[in-house]
């Protein structure tokens, strides 16, 4: 039985993709348009082609069975035309695989996979970049500390902070969707990539076995020029990371002493085993852990790319394991990032409260603003500074001392403090900035 | 259904000791020996104890339904508890679990798991030596290539590589040694790593608990503390790495154009789906596959140890699909590093045939030595250096040459020429390094 | 002091880009250009603007006494903006940094010497590029082994190795040329990224301050959203592998078994301490090393997505280091790869030996192919493995044997055999997989 | 001129020990220690010993050239030879480095070097142990809030968090004083590891020079071997991520809506270039900045143990540059967070102020504890479970609802209620833990 938990950091739809039954099917329908192929390009008989395609049925394939013996054979491939010729008439057996070698089967299988896992992630990313947007129109303008080193600094809206998410999300859509573009290859070169067997017809056959199963057939064969899969590597991981900033925000947003936000509550979720009161962000720290485990896995890719001659001895195969790894993680990553916030309950007083909680001096900067345009900058900052350190020290708050500042009040009335001390009119480009978060995924719909 | 290439990088064994049903089992373990700890200290009924451990039997519990659960709760330990506490009489339920929090029982069943795999591994590492230990004293006089930057230097013997394969898994073994007493420890804190639920009696129970498991009880709980975990995981990669070593000598050594040894044939293995004539270092391959893969995990549990406060949010987590994938990777570097050598084809021909492959120059330095005798060092080094270029330029033989060369002929008869180009007098402290290493295996018996 | 070793796995050019004078001297840059956009947005005098830019001169700058400051402070930033303040008159000194905060300086300047470090590598890849061109024109026709798994399968020309070596640098030039484009980027956001302190201009001037740097303006501030950095740091990494693949290539060329080919040799360059024979591949060694390096250091800066809030502690920080490391290893990479490769000497003499060592069993598909045409695939097989397996037990050769076997001598005659067994003849597509990667490296010119 | 910001992130005391004059000076130490070895052995006179001993003084030789040489030459133990031949008598010269090879000059060096640095890392570990310790007695009866996935849960004491950060210091220093040891080892393989240069006197030469040198002598050289290597890597890397662990604890405590901690300021020291307000966790930052680097570094070394034969091509040569990084890394994280430590200034009533923040509900498990003393567990959760609820949806306290509510105070009276709801009667087995680590760190002084 295999190991439970890795069901926690992968999804059904990751599952899938890289099943066992869903590898050897794309890895019979390389053999089956293969066939088709060799037969346009008049190299093997019309019936031929149309018996192999006939028993290219992944349901005649014992999966466990061929498994076994690609730890012996050292690769699915072998057992895969094995078992596949086999089934085949006799008069046809010969044809089967022609021309092709283990690793093009392997390869083209696994990009397909690849292409489909991406499918699945850009089809939750598109909509998570729908809630981020409606997080970020929502609350526009609702202000909350803006913080730096985890220390407050001035205010922002939780809609530029969603705004943000969102670029996040709009450019792994963008980076995936190029991914899926450049996975749509063939491999196809043969023993040592130049299709020797083929003879003069090689390349002929490969531009009809690309067309056969709808993708590109590149330059020239990446048997060991793997710089295709650490890229894709590099962008799951990249698009991982994207999610593990929005999750660490949740996380801190979420703390018993900040509680901006909260996860949504579901019956047996989040709850603490010994503490009723408790509520934790299960979503987040899920895809925390997720994102940790992708961006773990991604260098292994990297590490692999130094390859031996024609083929590997080693790097290769361990991609095996480590690509289907890389997409479980990352859509786990995905999928718990938009549950988190999806049902993100929002608390906008908390929000506005925790503004105040360093005595009101988040506004310091602000007042010192409003100020400055009266009696210049540096005496401004000498005024803010001197009663910033008042109110540090005397625990009244900014309001109140600038209030009772009769240095201020020469420059300030009552109405200029409070305007000054007002976050909403210290957003800066805070709505500009939303509309161009909002306008790069609308334009990428 | 999971994706079975994944398979390929682990072992039998190691599945087993992380699956499902092997994990709940040692959490149960965990509840039930609680219960007993809680009886024996007075806190709670025998009898009570006695239900709950009666209804600790894995066979009453639902392991893919618990793992769904908890996905959503945030630990498997949540329905366990709960499902537990349902197949407990009424009366007892309220004394199930207690004191104790999710990561005490997850952490103690991950610990016992580890243990278990590490004994695992261990026992294969034993055999392993001895097939190593074997290999020195077999090919002890067996002279061959030594190479530096895949360059040919002077002889060594293949029993000398051996005993480097040997001294290596000897370190290995020290090294899980080690780890397997380090991680018999119990994980008891409670929900922040004080047993407040326990009152005054916290360390009274998490003795009890670790002496019913059998483990022992570390100076604090370790919660959030994981260089216990980060040790283990670097070792584990220390020990996958260091078969990763063997493995690329072999592959190296398996090399057409030096073919000095040649991993054991059997039905189906190693053959290539195009080319009948081809022996592939299956074993070996893998083996490096899984190393990499190993080695390629362990960060993740390096840079799991910035845990949050008591408990991580994220970190934590990713542990538990680390830890068993590092185990299964590493294992898996151990059994096939293993098979690859046990079956090992020495070609002792060819280890000479090859010495002989750069005109003999492999023992110039032998010859500089015995002439340094009676010339002095710097003479000698002119000399052979001079012999050397003509050897070069002229694809003649360095034993040709030397026998032809009238300088060297002043000083050396023809049996000194032989007796310095045998590479079997030209093997420094050979036979005492093996003998070094083969004893320090001994001693760890 | 620092390291001298470090040196060894950069360049020059490289240690230039990220010295402290360089880095300085950006950060003024961004200084007198925000100094001069707030000027031509009128929030600033012209007088003003001329004396801080008058100022941002880095000869006036105290390098280590600004970083030694930076180690407390937090940033080079804060040291930066208090010295440049100091030496701008009293009157312009209110205007110096305004609305700007340490990261937008460290980060325009970050990504300005990530752009200039780019173009020297593509400098270089370009120049690469023309050499692997060479090559592959030249021993487009020089037959090789083909080894797969380290194994020798069927011939390959040195020329299509080559054109492969050539497609991963244009796809090297490709990856870099898309990052210098999107590293043309300001960083421009303030505290806490919404341009608070400049009120309603805040995009503005923005837009001018890119304007007056050249470059773009990013849809939103990236302080804490690193996807752009880990980006770029991916395609470094796989860049440097890609020159790894090659040196890999080339180290188990010039092994001592193969000796197909040999770097340049130079006075000093690549002898042994203690044996002058040896001549080591010491460029490819230094280009692994760097290649391995740079791998190690991009995980680094994938990992740091995962920031906090607004503006990082600690993740962000790390980039410092990270980033002048991986630009520094990576650009060894390609410069020893490069040298490596230039003066690399081919021995076609020794290729095409190297071609019978397996008795001229490498072959053997090939005759097995031109058999086919007469008898069939599966007679044709069924007969080269029965004569094959008499080259293995007898020590013939596949010539030989074929010669005198009965069987095959019915179908073909001695010429269609010699046509049959030479390498030239069973090529495949071999040129026209030249000609499309010389193709597609002319077309990125 | 070198990048000045990779000088935040080392020591100064770190970039002597792997400074270029340092390096130069261990080489020589071991070419030294080899001719006293030689002479001891009768293989050279006792004169020529002392001429080459007395030509080992690192003033003599230009370290910018040497290494300069080194890029070239493959290794700086080759310039190092020549340069030291050419400064001795003529008669000597011949003696020079007789038996050795490059890799027993530099791996004996770093070996040496790496003792050194740990040495220094140990002082500042040992101190910084005091530090906590120190902490751990003081504030053992503070009460803050334990806080688990970043949720407040229930009570712990500051002393009680400073002995774990106390236990993460102590198990530092047992690792870092395993490696010393262990690091305490001399290599001598000459060029291949069997010491053929000098025929049978190899292993009395290897002792003689392990004793000069004060050194161990391994079993075997470990040219490519390099588990020592990789181990050592591991326990630094975890070493940096304990360090990584206290600077988390500390920023999250710093945190504005925390401020449990500050770090103490100083002139200079963690401001903000735009916010004077702010008071940034200066040395923590770096702290986790250098952790993450430190734990990014190690899996270069790790990846390094795959290496070719007797001595490898790229891995081994990749160490030169990831060791000095990686102490420079971890000497910075252990001296940044002692330093944010040492001068924590701790606000014992922020954190009991803090306990209150979610209405007192982190005493709920408590107050239940007391309850179920009368009417059992279930009943007793029940009661607190309903009670907490109200407390939720109300905005009141716990302390006030407990109080007020008919259930609890048929069995719990007023005082019974305040003790229940007092922290420092819910601290379980506080004290003693806190016992342990303190008796566990004076056990390893």
């Amino acid at each position: 039985m295999m190991d439970p938990a890795a069901t926690l950091f992968t999804t059904p739809e990751m599952a899938e993709v890289f099943s066992g039954s869903a590898q050897v099917e794309r890895m019979l329908a390389f053999e089956a348009a293969l066939a088709r192929a060799l037969a346009r390009a008049e190299l093997i008989p019309e019936d031929a082609a149309r018996a192999i395609e006939d028993a290219c049925d992944v349901d005649g394939f014992d999966i466990d069975a061929l498994y076994r013996e690609a730890a012996l054979a050292g690769t699915p491939a072998i057992p895969l035309v094995r078992m596949l010729t086999a089934r085949v008439p006799e008069e046809a057996r010969r044809y089967v695989h022609r021309g092709a070698t283990s690793q093009d089967v392997i390869d083209t299988a696994m990009a397909g996979g690849m292409q489909w896992g991406i499918e699945n992630i850009l089809g939750d990313l598109l909509e998570f970049g729908e809630i981020c947007a409606g997080l970020a129109e929502r609350y526009r303008r609702t202000p909350m500390a803006g913080r730096t080193l985890l220390q407050q600094a001035t205010p922002i809206t939780f809609g530029l902070k969603a705004a943000r998410w969102l670029s996040l999300v709009t450019r792994s859509i963008e980076r995936l969707g190029a991914q899926r573009y450049q996975l749509g290859v063939v491999q196809f070169g043969g023993a040592v990539g130049n299709l020797a067997a083929l003879g003069i017809s090689g390349l002929r056959v490969a531009e009809l076995l690309a067309d056969e199963l709808g993708v590109d057939l590149p330059e020239l064969p990446w048997h060991a020029e793997r710089d295709r899969v650490a890229e894709a590597a590099g962008m799951l991981a990249i698009v991982a990371g994207s999610m593990g900033k929005i999750a660490t925000d949740i996380v801190l947003l979420a703390q018993t002493e900040v509680r901006e936000v909260t996860e949504a509550s579901a019956p047996g979720k989040g709850g603490s085993s010994t503490l009723p009161h408790k509520q934790n962000p299960v979503d987040a720290t899920f895809a925390l852990a997720a994102a940790k485990l992708a961006i773990g896995t991604a260098p292994v890719l990297f590490n692999s790319m130094l390859q031996e001659h024609e083929r590997s001895v080693g790097s290769w195969q361990a991609e095996w394991s480590a690509i289907p790894a890389l997409f479980g993680y990352t859509h786990c990553a995905v999928s718990r990032t938009m549950s988190a916030v999806t049902g993100l309950v929002v608390d906008e007083d908390r929000m506005r409260a925790n503004l105040d909680l360093d005595h009101g001096l988040l506004m310091a900067e602000s007042l010192s603003s409003a100020l400055a345009r009266s009696v210049g900058r540096d005496v401004a900052q000498r005024i803010v500074k001197r009663v910033s350190s008042e109110v540090s020290s005397s625990g009244t708050t900014l309001r109140i001392a600038a209030m009772r500042d009769a240095e201020i009040r020469t420059t300030l009335g009552e109405d200029d403090i409070e305007r000054a001390l007002d976050p909403l009119n210290y957003l800066g480009s805070n709505d500009i900035l939303i509309d161009r978060a909002l306008a790069s995924f609308r334009g990428i719909r």
